[in-house]
């Protein structure tokens, strides 16, 4: 057994079964070992910023890693954005990394790069293997890494000759430390904050916005008068009707501030401290109000859902006594496309138990209302900001949840940065129906040039911040890719082409032009 | 003056007068610096690893770097291919990375990176800018970094609240230091090898394959016998009718090392030891054969032209002794498309003045020989090893050279890392004649497969290595970015669909099915 069997094997005993791949040269044996090893499932993309999109869906969906395989230095760098995401989602993720043969690093060739030092920025747990005997036990301490809660991103650098030297050994992966409980004190001293008549707000992030937690959360409310929300972006909210309804603090900060404005204490369970995603001149970066208390009761990385458990217990909350949201769609709309009939199409039509991908930006401020009361479906952001999660995570998640339909909103921007994982979902089937939303435009950033304070788009300015020039056409692009697509420019067709995506059993994109 | 305006100045100023942008929220200040200022030309590109892979053309075709805009760590990473590709080609690029306000950092809001760390590892140069006052110098430091000889790449971090802080000042450009002479004692030391009877190759990389050293080592040849060689791959080679025919380094290590058997001594003029691109099990990492001295006469960073000029006076070379490449073109081929008649329909239709970007990978070995006795023409190629370089660095080459014809060729599995450079090129009319080779597999990695030892492709390797489940279909991926596009099956039909494309003015797009 060479090294790269060897960790083909410890792969698969440590549940990691699914491995996305854009291999080169010195991922060769590695790539032989998939093939003589039965069990792993090798989803082949064209571009690595999809495979390790891909990777961040399929753990948001799983609570498990998958492996990606990519090219040496470079092929990580392909990657980095859709990892930035995935960490900052807390998404447990094993990349493999080929690199040189260990004695081949030192002649400089063309792709010699610092793979460590690429990986770093991008990941909490970064090894290179040195030799064939280590590449499975240092496979199995990546897993571990990447399992460590609340997930992480691990890259186990695989040098070419461990991947062919002989006598690998399969590696154990360690026990997975349970969660950390909250400490009964920090419960109590919750709890009172809670009775102690101050305007609360409960602030859930993490786990603590699975159907769960946020239902414990509901009946903490009813017991204590206190206030629920989300953060504005979120790894995997479950959502819809016989769920607790939650907001999300808005993403401008006029807004945020507003909406945060009544609070004396906010108590973050999986949530970070409110802050605003950019800083803007004259407006602050930390969004509580003054004088407000933020108690950090459990952070991502404790039990969430238990610390919510312990504190309805604490506060006297009663089963079934959470306000949980009705069934309630809106019309089908008709007419023109508007961002109201878009978001009206989206909340009248999605399926029960979707999985939506929500990478909409200014399109899709009206999407998360007009779902509200739809049937039960989950709801999953971009983290870390890095534009372009929104097809390589539809992708993943698909992959991670064969029974149940993926919806992806896109925005036409941030589908052009990898567009590639069009190719894949056709490949492997993958039952996608994508909206991308064609405004044509960056259009978040001619709000932005607003309100940083840089005053009117003058024609430069404005022509760096549109996409008309020449305008995409979606619908070629995916026969490209070998998608089934189509244009829709009322909302009639809209819902008629929405439905179609839904009813295929496959991916299907809609063009939708605003 | 704020500090984003101040940048602007000092770029140009610093003779830095192009920009390839994908600029976000944190870059908004510059951008509307850039609106303000006259004199910057901004090509937006959707994808930052078309921004970089531009800037890379740009340079190599101008010797000036081009400064790129890009948004965070993120923006950063997706750029990191091409510009690894770009540091190994000794391109010079100025990159400008935007950044939260200093005093936001600590927030670790869902875009914040270690960007510095991001950049180390692909940069020469790495600063951020600590307030607006700074910025300005900094920038001038960064070009005065990047034009080091022969070109770095230098990446300026610039704080949002750097940018749009007061009281900028705009930054001087210290004088780039000449190329530093060889020292008489190394060229007279390398004139006795020459004639000293010992079987020597010289050996040319980095300028010494511009038009003028290249003659100059013909008469150096012509005096002392000895054999002339460029490396495998070039930044810039000058070749066809009128010029110094030069063969390159094979890149299959047996064939490489066939190649060097003969020689005694080889000096290297720019050039790098003679190295494996990857190392292979029972295959050595050095190509020069045992006993072989391998001695370094001049580095990239030193002054090649002036290098060979010595050398030729110290042998006593005469002018116009070398043996130029005749005009020599091909039949026009007929017939099936083959490896053989794709090469010939380059070669007999080839445009003079051409810049040929060749990322052919696997479809283009036989494009060497039968393109060199074309006209004139640079031949630029991928240094550093990271694929999709083709059609991002066709763009930068187009808007370095206005009034030249690029012609890409691109393998059709490299071509999918980043098509949107195609968007950029209708966007501004570049006048590049993409031809796409769909022979719908990782190509050369089934060779790799068998190159590492690692067997024949069973069928799990063998679908990680073709491309055709589903075929792309370029027509229409190019037809959804703007760009006029055909499919040729024959190659009457490829030799029409060229010449098609080199008739128009501005991009086109040939897919040659083999």
């Amino acid at each position: 057994m060479n090294g790269a069997e060897s960790l083909v094997h410890t792969l698969l005993q440590g549940g990691v079964d699914v491995c996305f791949t854009n291999p080169g040269t010195s991922e060769m044996h590695f790539v032989a070992a998939l093939d003589k090893i039965d069990g792993m499932r090798c989803v082949l993309c064209l571009f690595e910023g999809v495979v390790s999109g891909a990777a961040d869906g399929y753990a948001r969906m799983t609570g498990t890693p998958a492996a990606t395989l990519l090219h040496l230095g470079p092929g990580l760098g392909n990657a980095l954005a859709n990892l930035h995401n995935a960490k900052k989602a807390r998404s447990p993720v094993v990349n493999v990394v080929g690199e040189h043969a260990t004695y081949h690093i030192q002649y400089n060739t063309p792709l010699t790069s610092d793979i460590a030092g690429i990986a770093g920025p991008v990941s909490e747990w970064v090894k290179a293997s040195q030799d064939a005997q280590s590449v499975g036990p240092d496979g199995a301490e990546a897993i571990a890494a990447a399992r460590a809660a609340p997930g992480q991103v691990a890259t186990l650098i695989l040098p070419a000759n461990t991947a062919w030297g002989k006598d690998g050994v399969v590696g154990t992966v360690p026990a997975i430390p349970e969660r950390e409980a909250i400490d009964a004190n920090e419960i109590d001293a919750a709890a009172e904050i809670l009775k102690g008549g101050k305007r609360t707000l409960l602030l859930l992030g993490a786990t603590a916005v699975f159907e769960e937690p946020l239902e414990l959360a509901g009946t903490i409310a009813a017991a204590t008068g206190c206030d629920v929300m989300a953060e504005g972006m979120n790894t995997r909210l479950q959502r819809g009707a016989g769920r607790l309804a939650v907001n999300r603090i808005p993403y401008p900060v006029p807004q945020a501030l507003e909406v945060l404005k009544p609070y004396e204490r906010i108590l973050l369970v999986g949530a970070g401290r409110p802050a605003a995603f950019f800083a803007y001149p004259n407006s602050p970066s930390l969004l509580a109000p003054e004088g407000c208390e933020v108690i950090a009761l459990a952070t991502p990385e404790q039990d969430c859902a238990g610390a919510l458990a312990a504190l309805a217990d604490a506060v006297g909350a009663k089963p079934n006594s959470a306000t949980l949201q009705p069934l309630a769609r809106p019309d089908r709309p008709t007419g023109p496309i508007t961002l109201e009939s878009i978001a009206a199409a989206i909340g009248a039509l999605l399926p029960e138990n979707a999985v939506v991908i929500d990478e909409s930006i200014t399109t899709g401020r009206n999407f998360y209302p007009t779902t509200a009361g739809a049937p039960p479906h989950d709801w999953l952001q971009n983290r870390g900001g890095a534009i372009g999660l929104g097809l390589p995570m539809a992708t993943g998640a698909a992959v991670a949840c064969p029974d149940r339909k993926v919806i992806c909103l896109e925005s036409d921007g941030s589908g052009m940065y990898n567009p590639q994982a069009l190719w894949t979902q056709a490949r492997e089937n993958l039952d996608v129906t994508t909206l991308v939303f064609a405004n044509r435009a960056y259009n978040i950033l001619k709000g932005e040039l607003a309100n940083v304070g840089a005053g009117n788009p003058g024609p430069r300015a404005h022509d760096m911040l549109t996409l008309d020039r020449p305008a995409f056409d979606w619908v070629s692009l995916a026969k490209g890719f070998g998608v089934e697509a189509e244009l829709v420019d009322n909302a009639d067709d809209l819902c008629r082409a929405f439905e179609r995506g839904i009813a295929v059993d496959g991916p299907y994109l809609v063009e939708v032009l605003i």
